[in-house]
């Protein structure tokens, strides 16, 4: 059993995260923090009233009261940097889903784990699946150099091609190199056709109402075709992240960024 | 059981439709025909040995020897006007692909069509598949008006969209008008991520080696998505209309344009 | 502007369409009713909060009091057979979502609306994208009798196929008739590959945790291929269709069961 | 440039493996073998009609007269054991594609070129893509426990699952073992919908005209979903693996099993 705290539990992804620890039979839920919080105990909300679980305003006090092995932190980047500083120094291993970390933030936190000789894990982006079909592509690639990227979001998305998308590609590009492809007299009839070029590589972006977040690589060679597809429908999708990092964290000895480094 | 002759038959569509027949239960071959062509039977060809059926040379004396009821016809548009000329005048149905008749060339073979009072049919396209596609994706628009048309074609393919693309962003747009889709605000980060604007809708040309000729049209509205996709995989894919045009311009009365109108 | 009130609107249907009338301007929300409501507004629901539509737990008062044009009724089948009858009598269009009328509930509700000189609809499934699978599924059938149906869902679901890949089934059915698929002589090397049987046509049930709810029909012929899809995300994929019901009924002269009837 | 024979040239998969050697700039074709061939020169053969490539009915002359650095083999699985082993003791690697081999066979030939000191690969699967996919679904099989099968082949095949089908959920069950999937109380209205069970797997097979070999292994978890797709067009797919083995055993010091063990 791994005792977990959960910082920034009233936040959306916390109180996912909160669902996910009390739902999941390996792990137990030994305290939450929230320094705004006004509840002293989290069976004074709706969905959690069979839950006894202190609520903590103050970290200090919480790493007084309970003994903790994992720390997960959905918070701001800058109180998550001070939250994952602080659970180490505390011997907790720290759990944190964060795209604000700067490259020293990260380093600096490495560092502090390997002196604390113990595990932690910073992940900007918790989907395994996303991850996995991002790995599998640049794999892919090596054998199949022909390949566009297709991903689909919801119509209120304001960017596009999307930042999953561009990751995608520029792990390939990191096999592959630059490839032009197509009919190198290809000619669009209508301007955009062909969609955005990244290193010779295509990315079409669709928006439609109804779409959550999905994703498909799509390579092609002589006869055959190979595809990786990604759907998120919603939040919880990361909570298997989630729970895979906390249980990869407890024989862990460093500070992993990103979830690849975990699979 | 209805007789059948074919007309052009040496070429790769003409070769294709005369195994149709050949293989079709309700169609007799009594007949193919080919200026060019240096054989006197069709069994002379390796792939149709077993077959003994008469290779004319000569229009007037095909009709003089054999008694047919459908004149298919794959020969190139200016031989292919004469042909179909020359089967109405003889009271046999005209079943033609081509692409290259003119209107007046259509109203004029119509006409001829009422005078003999008897049925044919001049399709651009056969692939019943394709036209389905069309016909479904153009009464999906008026419940669904945001749609993005994906196609995906051999990377051999010279032209972005597809002719079938715009036909079927022409026939959406005839439904639900100028609509603007996505964010209002939405920005490139790469240009061409978002494809090709048609009226409002998107349409995005995925080329790659090994694909041949696919078309996905995909609506979505709150909380729903609708798909239609169409695959074609070689030429034969045109005989299964083809094969339900020379059945059905035996009940008609009059020449038919384009295979949606036998549907 | 339509009128319209909400029965039922304190259950999960109820509230999704208390919403989207809310939402669309060319609707407006006259009143909800609920004989179990404890609040006089709704204003008195967070999520409602700047609405001030009053709440009726009495019908008579509700007609009395506001003059209404469509009654939105998403109760239980026994209540919906006495709102549907209560709300012609009245001169309100009935809109109403239940699987649990009767044959002879139908006829009834049927000849009153004709009485009544007025129009309505009672829809077991308001998902148009659903509607209009079927039907394109219905219509491809015609020219392409090889057909199988994969339907994809959740893996609480109990029963497999789910109902709509039926209703699919009987739908092709009637088009096309019993015809076997397959090789003649195929055999399952292990059980229950090729899936349920109906009149020779295969159907496909994945259950996966992630899905919703989704159906694929797959039509194969030479060299070609088929597909129509739909992925249902959430309920409030049925708003689509009833705000399309609300806006027919309001020039029918009749009540129509099933919103295919509509399109 | 890598010079290579082709045993077996008069086949379908030699005929296809020798237009993949000529086509390919890095390759050099030496010599092509068949004991039955009547041509003198593969400049006989129409397709081959501006090619000077001498054409062998005898192995041992082929070694006298040219050097060669790999053997494909495309033969019947008796004579393929006999070419490997003849290739091996000449020091040209062979690159052989059959699935006869027994396991013995195997090690006969693996002990023959350590001996040796050359590589060469044996694969009953040279489509990289289908390798491939089988990978990645094993891979994602340790984070997502939940995975169902559908293979989809043209209608002709008599067998239901697929080969690849039954390998991809042995390599699936390798990873996450026995795990039961759906409802524990789910249960078919009509026998076979939830498909065929391995190790609480399931597995679909659709059989439709026009399909040639498909196959997606689609996995759910929490929220999202993850798939994996191969597409084989043709016969031509294999080639790509093919070339691929000619490089790698110019490196190798061992003769491999299974293209999986070079990627």
């Amino acid at each position: 059993m791994i005792n977990i705290v959960v910082a920034g539990f009233k936040g959306k992804m916390g109180m996912t995260a909160t669902k996910m620890v009390i739902e999941n039979e390996k792990f137990a839920l030994v305290g939450v923090y929230d320094p705004h919080a006004t509840e002293k105990n989290l069976n004074e909300l709706n969905q959690f009233s069979t839950r006894d679980v202190r609520v903590f305003q103050d970290k200090e006090e919480l790493v007084k009261e309970v003994q903790a092995d994992v720390w997960i932190d959905f918070t701001i980047p800058d109180v998550a940097l001070k939250n994952t500083c602080f659970a180490l120094e505390h011997n907790i291993r720290p759990v944190v889903g964060t795209t604000g970390f700067s490259e020293s933030d990260v380093k600096k936190v490495q560092q502090l784990a390997k002196e604390k000789n113990i595990g932690g894990l910073i992940a900007p982006n918790f989907a395994i699946g996303a991850v996995l079909m991002m790995e599998f592509a640049a794999k892919a690639a090596k054998y199949f150099p022909d390949v566009e990227i297709t991903e689909m979001h919801h119509d209120k998305k304001l960017d596009a091609p999307s930042g999953t998308a561009i990751k995608t590609a520029e792990m390939i590009f990191a096999e592959r190199g630059y490839h032009q492809q197509g009919n190198a007299d290809e000619k669009e009839t209508i301007k955009g056709a062909r969609g955005a070029d990244y290193e010779g590589m295509k990315i079409h972006s669709v928006r439609l109402p109804g779409l959550i977040a999905h994703q498909q690589v799509q390579f092609g060679s002589v006869g055959e075709g190979l595809l990786i597809r990604h759907d998120s429908f919603d939040r919880s999708s990361f909570m298997t992240g989630v729970a895979l990092g906390c249980e990869k964290v407890m024989s862990l000895k460093e500070l992993a960024y990103g979830l690849e480094n975990l699979l």
